[in-house]
């Protein structure tokens, strides 16, 4: 399923290649969110003509709506969405932590209240295995408490053995109902290291999920708030102790330098909404660092977004044009930066993968980072 | 300029062939709205997959943003977003009286505020075409006024009178500068029929814009709220006294049924805000009628909207997935009914031109119609 084609020599940035139910995915990789079974503003053909290889989907939203009977009814997320190549679902723990009312966190699983309509809800390791199954996802995540930042030591270590004690029923779930989805096909479940900002717990968690043995692992718990240096070191205390022949995904990372940050410490997969979050606000991603393009200084600019990464669907449009369409609140201003960033961030991790496969990953890093970093500051922009 | 194919005898429709700076536009055709430079949520190469030959901009809007001096930075609208196939602008009229703040009509033009910032503006007939000269349109529409409805006669008398002075004065202004662009292209310049209600008048405005010879003729101040029976018997006493040889427009019609009838009454060309307005109701039209696709019957739809009508950019999606986007604010479900609604109302004017080639015209307006009102209603639809 994982095979290492390269490793670099002065990291532990590697090289690789997921074959999944359907698709190849090369890594490191990066995966457009498509929350609600669709990526912001995207058609599943544009994706395809970014680049994407995989991308995510939400087990919490899709559970709500449309719900399962739909999906169900449809055979897959991918029936029901129309993107044909693969897909990795969340366990919709983040997403209860994070979005759901009232939620009460119980040996069994966490019972909480709809964001939506308040409904009372449960999810459990047997019902996230579940709902994701129905899915049909490439891969599904195993469910996982996610601990607020800050968290005492104490706290961290009890959420992390409930997450464990909860990984354990999703493995055996496995084992009972086979590693496959309600339409046959092979599903990969990865695990997810907690531990918040403890490398002890971390350490613990890894060796722990390694020993239950999984398809991958996913460091989870970070981009909660916490500084990047504290998110660095969960990365850093996970990713050792980690199976090397096993892929490794970063939960919810990253901005560009982040990313190469994550590659060189041993991350072969992201996933992140600032490529389509940041668009709604009129930011666009460049070499130079990321540009807010309703700025007055893009009044008259007939250049495109980002001359040294632009893709097909964006090229033709100035940047004056883009920003006249933001101003005037057009959607097709959006539309055009969505592409452009998730292009962006496609053209990134496919030049790691081509410098790791040269040899170059070190030059290429600090190239990317030394030119992205060094741009006079423009109030206007980020 | 324009050619007349075919004629239908039974009704006064026409097939017809516009020839503009830009490429040809086959008549009956329907001119998709692009109020601000873009048609909303659609990009140029979408709207050329769609059929779409020639777009509208808005004089009124472009002006205020991104304002002239971009557009002629630019060169024409046409460099600036991109669009290569005809265009045709409005004089602004209808917006100066739809959308300005506190405007002043004189003998010399209208002053007003800018909706957007209530900053002082002034569009006069002069200043419309010198606008729609750097706009560098194909087809320039003159400047008129639109006077409310309802509107008592003698008022629209007067209306009226004004606006065939401004008609003689577009005319000079044609006539010192030459019918062209800033760009050295030909322009052409549809005079505006107004008159309200009133058939006395309407016939009164054709034979003084005939006179004058334009290019082209619209007829004006129709949808602006009057019952349908007003809107066919206010086109029906300006279409007689039109020169035969001249291309004719009814501004901002209609539904599809309204343009069947508009084409029976001897129109060749529309442009209305319903496909792409409808859309972001979730309204898709099919040849069953308008569906509101937001309806619980469609939950487990897996059909496309319209099994007849269908696009190669929509037919792939079912209308449950087109549904569960709306119900969740996904923009793809906008994007696709906004592209599929277009492309009913391309499919419409294409099947009509077929039909008026064929000398089946009637027959081809009695079936849509037929079937178009036939479906029992549905609460939850249009």
């Amino acid at each position: 399923m994982f095979e290492l084609i390269a490793t670099d020599p002065e990291s532990m940035a590697r090289r690789g290649r997921l074959t999944l139910p359907h698709g190849v995915v090369e890594t490191p990789a990066f995966m457009p969110v498509g929350t609600q079974g669709t990526v912001k503003a995207v058609s599943p053909g544009e994706l395809d003509q970014l680049g994407a290889q995989i991308i995510l989907g939400n087990t919490y939203h899709l559970n709500l709506r449309p719900g399962l009977e739909v999906i169900r009814d449809f055979g897959s997320l991918h029936q029901f969405s129309r993107w044909q190549k693969p897909i990795l679902t969340d366990s919709g723990g983040y997403q209860v932590f994070s979005l759901a009312k009232l939620r009460k966190v119980k040996e069994e699983g966490v019972h909480f209240q709809s964001h939506l309509d308040g409904s009372k809800c449960f999810i459990g390791p047997e019902t996230s295995m579940e709902i994701q199954a129905v899915l049909a996802s490439d891969i599904a995540m195993l469910f996982d408490e996610c601990p607020p930042w800050p968290c005492g030591e104490k706290e961290a270590d009890v959420s992390l053995d409930l997450t464990l004690r909860w990984a354990q029923r999703c493995k055996e779930w496995i084992l009972r109902n086979g590693p496959k989805t309600d339409t046959g096909a092979r599903q990969y479940h990865f695990g997810i290291v907690q531990g918040s900002g403890y490398a002890p717990l971390r350490e613990k968690a890894a060796k722990a999920l390694a020993t239950m043995e999984f398809d991958g692992y996913a460091v989870g718990g970070v981009s909660v708030g916490e500084p990047e240096e504290e998110m660095m070191r969960a990365v850093e205390s996970s990713t050792p102790h980690l199976p090397v022949e096993k892929p490794r995904y970063a939960m919810g990372l990253g901005t560009p330098p982040q990313m190469l940050e994550m590659i060189a410490r041993g991350i072969d997969m992201f996933d992140c909404v600032l490529p389509t979050r940041l668009a709604r606000h009129g930011t666009a991603f460049t070499m130079d660092g990321p540009v807010h393009i309703k700025g007055k200084r893009f009044e008259f600019d007939h250049g495109p977004l980002d001359a040294e990464c632009s893709h097909p669907l964006t090229a033709d449009f100035s940047r004056a044009y883009i920003r006249h369409l933001f101003r005037a609140g057009e959607i097709l201003g959006l539309r055009l930066i969505c592409l452009h960033n998730l292009h962006f961030y496609q053209s990134l991790v496919r030049g790691a993968r081509a410098a790791l496969e040269a040899g170059t990953f070190a030059a290429y890093r600090a190239a990317f980072l030394s030119r992205y970093h060094s741009r006079p500051s423009v109030p206007s922009d980020l």
